[in-house]
Formats: structure tokens, sequence, C-alpha cells
């Protein structure tokens, strides 16, 4: 592919000079030299770019007009990164003895954290199938890219998974819940993080929170909603967030970490169970939903925020066993809008589905053209439980006779759960062969702070 | 049922005085008399207080322990009603006279304004179905309810349906748009507004934004979401804000005017296409979705929002004859989610469905499982379209590997219409029988405000 996706007088200037995607470079321009491996550039952007990716992480573009000249750096002797890995282990050493905190006294060792990867945007600095460049999006690579983190923590990497996180399925939760035992079990690790795509992250916290119930050290899942290809991405604040989260929280479980601003300042922690992607491309796209974040991450400064409704769980020495780790997908998520058609619950019912998870309207309803079909479908064995599309705010089914109504059938009211995570708890509850009247009650208490309980006189109340 | 759902103490005051609910009574307390009438308890609620809907539309609970007496209002003689009418008779008279605003000039007339309800939550003292009281839902009652309209306009009211809005069905969307469109064409009406309940009232409003297009006054669709059997609802400043609106907008259109905060001082209107019901419960659950909202409303002032994306249309006097008020029901909304099962597409196809609109996850993916059926779906004759579940944001398939091989088999990107609002211009074009590469295209354009056009370099900056 060569200079592939360059047009125009960039792509003139790169093969006039025999650069490639992904090859070192450097570019001499009026200001100085920068120094970096050469991205690809997207059909929609101008031609009057070279797009590199620098050490520090980050990317930059650069204006031809500023160019005078253009040098491939020799790849065969590996000169680049040689130099890096020995400036970077000349870093860590540095800070390691810099840096007395107390985790750090221990001759002068840091924590050791897992870092495992399983795609995504923050691994990414091009397309995954525009080949070449792809090694560069595992863990170790990642933790290359970006220095910072190592004055925090003493990174292992593994790379798991390749994948975008549309791609990941109940199964690949499973590989990843697995991976993460195997590292928790080593007992080696101080804490985590897993580098994930962004578009099913919370499904992922969700699954992860649900299979690891109990694990004793912080997991947590980080990437990037700015492609690498972009000036700035926030992989390198968020992986750099993640890392210090690992190492000082008190707490384990499973959380997400991005971006909490639009701005490269402040990150939020939120709780695995309680996070929804909420923007299709702002930095600070992850929102906690009807909580606070867990903690607010600034700069060197972790603030724990206050949420009397969650209980988290302490850090714990102890090995991990009592883990589950896998999901059933005869779980369908539906979503009710006027004019949805009342035969697809029966549709859905002889597709075998076990249980049909509805994002209901407003407190949690369904037409009244649906209420003898899923007085059908739950007759014939199939569970139903209702949530809201309202995203926030809690499910209440005895306000409305509607509600009312379909409690009456069976309904299971899920209260302030995301359906999202409601999906993922149900796939794993059926996984484990629940009989059904238990599996009911177990949606409807709290396991991994996915409920708020409160009392019904409270629930309209922001 | 006499006190129904009563219990307790307060049941016992109640049957002890032969007080049944949705009579009007007098309760003397310490503080004074109040005259109402008695509204249902739920289940849930304590037994501590009897509650009643006092004539200024507000709802008080009045704690057992401060009551005095309670009687009966002698229901035959119909003396209340009588006397509240005469009163507000009086009332818009005196405002009609001291009121010298331009309108109101000629001749000391206020605006005309049509009130036309749907049912909800606004209209509703107690559930529908327990009777006695189910007239009180109806436009007129509303207007009675709530006498500080009549300051602002004369009210014409129309009572069309009595439904909870998640029982609204496409062609309840018709029968609103033709209901519209005849009291437009009376040519007296400065401005119409719809009472509906707030499940699905961003879906109607969208609706009624296709059905409507060109219409040359504002119709703002209102409701409440706090049931008058709580002790504050929002009903009250919400139709006292669209009466406002509806008179004095220089803008024609479609709007959805409700809470803009969670307490009881300031509204927003939002455009019918770009709004959405975010929260389960709070007065202020309804957002404009990546637009700011049309207009403030605070008090007696309303002020604009700029939003330089939105082409709002001026009033106009003409009649009004180029409205589409049909709506076709062979459009189904899927969400993605990780496990969504790919036969679940050509299940649909089967089904008979013409269009799919898909909530992807992020900038608009799905998993790759899905590509194949997708393209078979495709190839069938059937649409698929494209927007995403993160709600906020702009659809942009170019950026991964993944939308750029969704657009290369065919399925068609929405942008930033929201997936609510996609669903119901699909149907709306369906129904005018287009030719599928016609509707492709129209669903891509900018018709009602439901698209913002930006250059795609701009589509991940917030």
């Amino acid at each position: 592919m060569g200079s592939a996706d360059y047009k125009g007088k960039a792509s003139e200037l790169l093969i006039e000079n025999d650069i490639k995607i992904g090859q070192s470079i450097n570019i001499h321009t009026n200001n100085g030299k920068y120094s970096g491996i050469l991205l690809p550039r997207y059909e929609l952007f101008d031609d009057n770019h070279v797009v590199i990716k620098l050490r520090n992480g980050y990317n930059i573009g650069i204006n031809l007009t500023k160019i005078r000249s253009i040098e491939k750096v020799n790849s065969d002797s590996q000169y680049d990164v040689y130099k890096f890995k020995k400036e970077l282990h000349n870093l860590i050493q540095t800070i390691g003895r810099a840096d007395s905190s107390d985790q750090n006294k221990d001759e002068g060792k840091l924590p050791k954290v897992a870092l495992i990867s399983t795609g995504g945007t923050i691994g990414s600095k091009i397309d995954y199938r525009t080949g070449g460049v792809t090694s560069v999006l595992s863990a170790s690579d990642l933790y290359l890219s970006v220095p910072e983190i190592s004055k925090y923590a003493s990174v292992d990497t593994d790379a798991l998974l390749n994948e975008y996180s549309e791609n990941l399925r109940p199964e690949h939760w499973t590989l990843m819940a697995n991976k993460i035992i195997e590292k928790v079990n080593m007992g080696i690790y101080r804490g985590i993080i897993l580098s994930h795509g962004t578009d099913t992250m919370h499904y992922s916290s969700a699954a992860l929170s649900f299979a690891l119930r109990d694990i004793p050290i912080p997991v947590i899942l980080t990437g990037a909603q700015r492609s690498s290809d972009r000036p700035s991405s926030d992989a390198a604040l968020n992986l750099i967030g993640a890392t210090k989260f690992a190492v000082e929280s008190e707490y384990s479980g499973v959380f997400v970490i991005m971006h909490a601003e639009a701005s490269d300042n402040l990150l939020a922690c939120h709780l695995g169970t309680r996070v929804r992607k909420n923007h299709t491309s702002s930095r600070d796209a992850f929102e906690s939903i009807d909580i606070k974040p867990v903690a607010l991450i600034n700069g060197e400064n972790i603030k724990m925020q206050h949420n009397p409704t969650l209980e988290l769980q302490s850090r714990k020495d102890a090995n991990y066993s009592s883990y589950k780790t896998s999901f059933d997908r005869h779980v369908i998520l539906l979503k009710f809008y006027p004019g949805f058609e009342p035969a697809l619950i029966s549709q859905v019912v002889q597709s075998g589905y076990k249980a049909i998870i509805f994002e209901g309207t407003g407190l949690g309803h369904v037409g009244d053209e649906c209420i003898a079909p899923l007085k059908q479908a739950i007759d014939s064995g199939t569970m139903i439980f209702m949530t809201s599309q309202c995203i926030w705010g809690r499910v209440n089914m005895n306000v409305y006779e509607t509600g009312r109504d379909l409690l009456q059938i069976g309904v299971v009211p899920l209260s302030d759960m995301t359906p999202e995570t409601a999906l993922v708890k149900a796939m794993w509850l059926l996984a484990d062969n629940q009989r059904y009247e238990d599996m009911k009650k177990l949606m409807q208490e709290n396991i991994c702070n996915e409920i708020s309980s409160v009392s019904p006189i409270q629930t309209d109340k922001k």
C-alpha cells in the first residue's frame, strides 16, 4: 500500500522519498526536527499535511509548506527503538529512585501492574487491516508509547486480543475474565489494566464486574475516544490515570477510567456496572449513570467521590477462586417504541430466547398491545425484565396502571439498572443454569452495585 | 371502591365521614380550611396523609394529626364548580382589560389558542381505570385547573384522546396531525397546544414535525412528569409556558415545552425532532440532543437560544395544505449489543419489515458477525439505517474499518439524528411510497432540523 490514503502533494512527497506508512522518519522543518512513525491519512482529510506519531505518544500533523526535508530512519539498525528502550529503562530507574512513596520503598521497586490489551482505538495507530503497523497495537507497545506510566508502576504486558470492541462477544468476556484471574492468582500484581475499544467498553466492564465478583484487586478498563491518527489522542492520559488508580486505589472491583472533560486534565473513574458511553466521539463520552463517578483523577490527585448507595470492597490479599466466567447468549434486548410490533415478542420466544430485557418507556412501560403476547411469553416460560430507555432514573411500575398490569402478568422490574448491565447480568445468571424463579430474584438483587436500593417513596426524585 | 387505596387511620377517617375518592371536600385544620377534590393514595404510601387537589391545580397532602374536621361539599348543588367557573370568567375579563400587550389591543381580546388533550399524566388526577374522576382529564378541565393561562390567551379546548402515551401508535400521530390541521385551517388560532403523556412525547413531537412540515403557526406539546397525586405537579407551569410560547413565538413548527430544572422556575422549549426523555421521573427529564433548547422560559421572559445549525421558520398567515400525515409501521428499531444474534436480521426481513433503524455502538458500528446477514438483507431490498445508541454525537462511518465495511454494503448513516426521530422519519417517508433509492436519500437530508450539517472534518468535536 505504501503511502496509502495520502493523496495529492503529500502523496507525491512521500513517494519521492520512498517513505511508507509505519516507517520511522525524521522531518526537518523551519522550527526544528520531528522524529516519529508515519501514520496514514483518511480519504476525507486534506493533502496538505503529513502525520507522524511522536515518541511521547502524541501525533502531530505537519504542514507540507513547513517541511524542508524528510528522511527515513534506517529501520534495519533498529537504532531508534533501541535508543528509546534504553532511555525508558534509565527513566524508570531514575523515577524509581526519586519516588519515595510507600509502595516504592521496598528495595526501590515499583508496584507491579499487568496491562492486558484487547484492541480498540487506544492501541491503534492505523486501521487494523491496512497491515504493517498492526504490531504496535499490543500492550507492550502501548507501554512503550506512554512512558509516563513507568513513573507509577512496573508494567507487565500481555496481548490477549486485537479486536475493535464492536466485535467482542460474550465469549470474549469469558476469555478476558479468565486471563485476569490467571494474573490475579500469580499474586504479584497490585492492579490490572485492560485496554479496550470504547464502543462496548461499558458492556465488558459490567460483564467483568459479575464474572470477577469479589476480586481482591482493582481491574481498570481504559481506552481512547480519539484514534491516534488525530492530532491529540486521549490514550496517554487515560492510561496514566488507570495505572495510577490501579496502584493507589484502596478498593478492589472493576472500574472504567476515561476523560471526565473534553480538555486533557480531568479523568473520571466509573463503576463497571454503572457507566455508559453517551457520546459517539467526545473524550468525555463515558458517564456514570444515576451515581457520581467513584473517583476523579486530576494529575497526581485521586479524589474519591461520596456515593452513599455504593458499597465498595476493600483490597484483599487472598487468592481468588469464587468466579463464574460464563455467559449465555439466549437473552435479547428489545427497545419499545410507538409502532413496536407485538408479534415480535412471540417470534423471539419461538427463536429460543430464555429472557427478554425490555427498554420500556418512562417508568417502565410498553403499549397495551404488548400485554397479551407478554403474558403468553411468560406463561410459556420466558423471563421478561423491564428497564427504561430514559437511561437515567429508576423503573417504578407501581405508579401507573400500565406498570401494574405488567407486574401483574409477571414482568420483573429492574429498578435503576441500566439496560446494558441488565442484559449482561441476565446472560451471566443464565449461564449458571439458575432455576428461573431464583434467577428472577437474583436479577432484582444487588450483586455488584448495579442497583441502588431506595425506599419506594423516593423513587421519583432525581 | 370508596376510599380505595387509603389504609389504616386515613381510611378510617374517610369511611367515618362517608367520603369517597373524587368528592369535593373541605378539610379544617389548625392552619385554616382547604377545599378540593379527594385524590387516591397508592399502596406504597403511608397512612398518615389525605391528599386533595386544590382549585389552583396543585395537590397537597394533609397530615391526619393536623385535621380538626373533614366534610363533604354537597356535590348535587354543583356550587363549587359554578362558583369557580364564574370566578374564572371574571378573572379572564379583568386580565383581558388590564393587559395591554399588542396582541390584546384589538377590542381588548386575547389571542386564541387551541388546547387539544390526548391523555397522560398532565390531565390525570387519578388512574384512568379507577373510574369516576376520568372526566377531569379533558382539555377543558385542564384549562379550568390552571387559570393562569387565561392571562395569555383565550383557550378553546378539544378532548381528542385519553391515552397514556405508551399506548399511542403511529395511527394516533395521524389523528393528532389531522386534528391540528383542522384547527390551523380555521384561521383563528395563534398557536396550538397538545397535552400529551411524557413517555413517548418525543416520538410524537418528531412525528408531528414531519407530518406538519411548513405549518404556519407553532404547535407545542407539553405534559407532566409528576402525576397529580404527588404533592407538587409540574403540569401548571408547563401549561402556562406552552400557552405563553404559543402566543408570543415568532416561529412556527413543532416544539416540546417542559421543565428545564428540577425546581419550578425555568422551562425549556425543545425542537420536536431533537428532544428526548432522559430521566424516568424528574421534572427536567426532557433534553435537547446535540443542540441547545430553542428557548428558555423564565416567568414572563422567553429567551431564544442561539443554535447556528438550526433554520427555524417564521410564522405565516397562509392556510395550510402541504401535509402528509400517514405513517407506515413496517420499520423496526434494533439496538446492537455484544451477543446480538445475527440471525435476528434475516428473521426481521422475513417478517416483512421494509427498513431497519439500527442503534449501533459508538460512531455507528455493529459486530462483524452482522455484516453478511446485513448484506443479504440489503440485497433482498431491505433498507438499513445507522444511528448510535450513544444518544449524543454524530454517526461517522468513515473513521473505522467496521464503518467503512457497513457503508460498502449499503448501510445508510444518519449523522446526528436520534434513533427515535430516525424511526419516525422512516415510517413517515415509507407511507408516501417513496422509491427506496429516493427514501434513502431523503433519510439523509435535513427536512425538519433533524440533522445538523457539518463538514466531515468536524464530526468528532463535541
